[in-house]
């Protein structure tokens, strides 16, 4: 009996769409799941695929060509330490893991050391896309050892989603946990865009008054220029669903009380612990999190009183169009922010990210898929070292024609009180990233002042302490 | 000879400062330091005050009575375990170790609970108020075992600030790591102060044209009423402070590069895990981490250019009114969003804390002390339970009359180019806060969309999935 180039372990959704996917592109697959009954599934609902179940470990890990390569598709955190400890001892010197879980890139740096010191490969890589994705194609952001990748290459490019020119969304991101990393930013950035959507359905219904079908129009129409994407695609969908118990618009019915799997959390920890400003995806985040004590919102609406609703003043359609150019605009310097966080990532854990294809590999497969990440990897191919790219010509005369347009639109939001935490931040990140001179010096003459903290001059290099009292 | 009551090891400018503060009330102080140097300095300056030197820890030990009380005021992390190692097998049952430092308080529970095991008590306490604060009357906050606490309550009581009442500024806040919990969002709250406080001055001096003469006037009215508190007093002396290099005013002498040492991220790291909204403090942080990437900041001022100069259409006093009522409104809302923390803490941990208690202690002797924390005290005092401080009458009243004030600065500063992250995050909280409806359901159903992550509705519960294609 041959044996299988690839094996996965863990069948539940992720892990069998993969290994179907993998399937599809020609090659047997060993599959193994803890409980019995989900491999039995998926053989009896597919049973002419070459699908090779194994019931035990050492079955399993016996079934696989060597250097082995297994796909690792189980619980995060203490589920992914007992697979890994239980397959250890069956396994060679040279075999390769790949752990496709929601897992935090230290755990992944961790893991693959530990792994190292037995000759084992362990690859961390994000696989985004959901369900669809893992099936169809996802995007894959792998990160380990430079030599093992080279040999599973050839599987995930196979199995990766294609970008519009046709390039495979899968690339070597970097050693031990930048695949994770960038995964863990990319649903940051994920978490940001989600929230500017609706920030601008917010004042778009709020403020400007349009119905879910005008909000569907709207939406579509967004689509087919700079905003064409993913996540506005199923937005304009959104508006035309019909909910099938009550016959209202679906999106009416649906509580605002949004949930996390925690990500964005980590995304915008990490930022703090990296010193790289994060302001607009930590606000979305808190967005959500403030939307989910609904009781408390509830009771405070009552007491708490906004301010008088005021006429627009300005002509509707032009308004419309200032939304659309404040959602564009938040989300390059949304962006821009996540990207300054890869490279001060890259920089701290020494990855040598290349952010030009991480852009790259966002274009299909994923949830951020986006027309604009085109641009993002030009500015990169320009220059490489580019600190943040608002300076880079492309996305400068977006601030420079859009600014007007955003600041119009978080003015007319804070006079109607209805609240746009991302869009206002995104303002602030902007002004505060093109000020030469900030107030940070009155915060520096504070805490030199009650904590001898000691200050900097403008005028001379070194530390300074003044005498106050 | 006698044995001294109280021991302090680490004779660094706030261990020696504490230890001179527990002196001057008539106790004799046992006092320890790794290098002998430190010891003979301080005893060579106070040669007649009652500091009795101990050169090896044995001696240190052998000098205190039973139970000892022990205050470490080493370098927090890796000193506090060594210092603790050493220490342990020295100490007999019962005997207390109480940690002043800056120290996380994920480490106090894990050292009260190790030590524990073996029959010690440790409280991890916060003491706020810098150098001179140790020295004449720090806040403290200390947690860790009730009984403990109780054998060594008289001698802080003593060294406590004092609040205007004549309280002392020292409480009991809960078990083990309440106490630096306590004083970590101490210090995230004064982030925010902090960063409310530069925000005001950059609109005062960028879009009101005060020079910094009429900014020092200012303050110092402020500081007479409402806002009457050290961080508003010592912001008024700055402006009055002359270079004595150059003779200009030192504040523009001052880089623009404020620095930190890391418990502002903490606190919006443990909001995070929490689930508990704290953006504004988070912008605080950012904004110091923004103003730190000076030379990115200097180059991007030269390439991204900021709205016209428009006048400024109201009257002048009026408006400088306006950004005192904006500075308070916000500050209001900033301690909303760090009670708010304190309290989701107090269910995550079971810590039981007393947020009355906690404004009081606030009080004196820290760095946020100000007259407008007993308007905190007050509200729990009226409503021990109260979700968030803006359902309390009187801070309702704030936000009732002080609103229009806040959007009137940032509409102003936004579209003046001025950047104010954390003004404009307060006005953003407050209306989310306040809504009964926010665009969440629009995330919900994107997540429901692409990932089948359910949702809630409106009018029922359960867990629904929707067929969206």
């Amino acid at each position: 009996m041959g044996k299988q180039a690839i094996g996965v372990v863990g069948l539940a959704v992720m892990g069998r769409n993969l290994a179907l996917n993998i399937e599809s592109r020609g090659h047997a697959v060993s599959v193994y799941n803890r409980s019995r009954e989900k491999t039995d599934e998926l053989i009896a609902e597919y049973p002419d695929k070459k699908l090779v179940p194994a019931f035990t470990l050492e079955e399993f890990v016996e079934s696989l060509e060597k250097p082995r390569r297994i796909l690792l598709m189980v619980k995060a955190g203490e589920g992914t330490d007992a697979t890994i400890n239980q397959l250890k001892p069956l396994l060679e010197k040279g075999d390769i893991l790949i752990d496709g879980g929601n897992t935090h890139f230290t755990d992944t740096i961790r893991r693959n050391q530990d792994l190292a010191k037995s000759g084992l490969h362990f690859i961390g890589t994000g696989v985004s896309g959901g369900e669809e994705g893992a099936l169809k194609g996802p995007s894959i952001m792998p990160g380990g050892q430079r030599d093992a990748y080279d040999l599973v290459a050839p599987i995930l490019t196979e199995i990766a989603a294609k970008a519009p020119d046709g390039e495979p969304c899968v690339a070597y991101m970097g050693p031990d946990g930048a695949g994770h990393f960038v995964k863990m930013v990319h649903n940051g950035i994920e978490y940001g865009d989600m929230q500017l959507i609706a920030e601008s359905y917010a004042v778009l219904k709020q403020v400007v008054g349009l119905s879910n079908e005008e909000l569907g129009k709207v939406y579509t129409e967004w689509n087919q220029g700079e905003l064409d994407s993913y996540l506005i695609e199923i937005t304009s969908k959104i508006f035309s669903k019909k909910d099938d118990e009550t016959g209202k618009d679906l999106v009416d019915v649906i509580l605002d009380r949004a949930a996390q799997k925690g990500t964005g959390k980590w995304t915008s920890q990490n930022a703090l612990d990296l010193g790289a400003p994060l302001p607009l995806i930590t606000e979305a985040v808190f967005a959500r999190v403030l939307s989910s004590l609904k009781d408390q919102r509830v009771a405070a609406s009552k007491v708490l009183e906004g301010p008088q609703a005021k006429p627009l003043g300005v002509e509707r359609d032009a308004f419309v169009e200032s939304v659309r150019r404040a959602l564009y605009f938040s989300k390059v310097i949304s962006y821009a922010q996540g990207f300054a966080q890869l490279r001060a990532a890259s920089e701290e854990y020494k990855w040598d990210l290349d952010y030009g294809t991480i852009a790259k590999i966002f274009r299909a497969g994923c949830i951020i898929r986006a027309r604009f990440l085109q641009k993002i990897t030009d500015a990169y191919s320009k220059d490489k070292a580019i600190a943040n790219l608002l300076l880079d010509p492309y996305f400068r005369d977006i601030a420079k024609n859009y600014q007007a347009a955003l600041r119009e639109v978080v003015v007319a939001a804070i006079n109607a009180g209805v609240p746009v935490p991302a869009f206002a931040s995104a303002v602030a990140y902007f002004d505060a990233y093109r000020s030469e001179r900030l107030p940070a010096n009155l915060v520096q003459a504070q805490r030199d002042f009650f904590g001898a903290h000691t200050f900097e001059r403008v005028d001379k290099p070194g530390s300074f302490h003044a005498n106050w009292s």
